[in-house]
């Protein structure tokens, strides 16, 4: 199968997200990109702020709250919790198909120029661009239903809006570079 | 200058690192990857855990305590801190270069079969393989000469060395598995 018809085919599939549904703030991202004959997205995710509890490995691991959008007090109220519950603020990080190595090279460079830490996923059957962020927080929140921050909670709220806010406003630059880019 | 001067010019130059030596516990596959004619390695941390403040860019961005082993409950007491201190642990995080895309391929394949979020970091004129675990923690230690965190310092203690040891025995497997990989 050629790049065009994995293009049109998984273009066609639904999302198969854990939210179900693609972050507003990323549609304009993912129009320009699959409107060029080079590239399909195949994942993203806009930002996030998530209590989870578990292993870390995918099926061992339980997502208490999340969210997409900024947060207040409120989100890191938790009523029962049980054992070790950590609190996570995960970047902008946006998976792209390339038609080839030039394409890639292409995308890479101006990624780069916001996003650093973009790479190539694999030179396997698929050519793979993953475009991320690097604003991040990973601390445990409670242990045993004790909560473990001892700052007040506005300032914890205060840490978590402001990196969100950080990721969103990458995220409008990086639609404005990305349109421009295509268009000249 | 080919792949060949490359490697030999590199491989003379003196560590430039902030820690000024090679990690013990990474020695081994620096050398099972520089012994490879395909490859040499450009940077390497074999995991490490500080305390910092600033923007967490590079040169806005002071260390006030760093260790790349496991630690004690002192670590985390500091006499006067001032400002937001964070706490962070890093994984392993390694740089080959390769000689070509074909040898990118071959270390890509064998990188992800552990860190799955090993890649490729550019198209351009040198191809680096950035080798990487997912072990992380990224919070707030210290506000205005507050300590943040509310539960026994040990616990803290214990969490941090928890995701070291397994950034430790990461390294292990992986310098087992490109160590036969090169004999086969």
């Amino acid at each position: 199968m050629n790049f065009d018809n994995e293009k049109k085919t998984f273009l066609e599939k639904e999302d198969k997200s854990k939210k179900g549904s693609i972050d507003a703030r990323v549609i304009l991202i993912l129009k320009v990109l699959n409107a060029h004959q080079d590239y399909y997205t195949t994942s993203s995710c806009s930002g996030r702020v998530y209590l989870w509890q578990g292993s870390g490995k995918k099926n061992e691991t339980e997502w208490l709250k999340v969210s997409h959008e900024l947060v207040d007090d409120d989100f890191f109220i938790l009523e029962n919790p049980n054992g070790l519950v950590w609190l996570r603020v995960e970047p902008f990080i946006l998976h792209v198909a390339c038609r080839d190595l030039a394409a890639v090279h292409r995308l890479l460079i101006l990624a780069r120029m916001q996003y650093k830490k973009s790479c190539l996923l694999s030179l396997g059957k698929k050519l793979i661009v993953e475009v991320r962020g690097s604003e991040f927080i990973e601390m445990p929140l409670y242990n045993k239903g004790r909560f473990l921050f001892a700052g007040e909670i506005s300032f914890l709220t205060a840490l978590v809006n402001a990196k969100l806010t950080a990721v969103f406003l990458g995220l409008e630059r990086f639609g404005r570079l990305i349109e421009n880019s295509h268009k000249s």
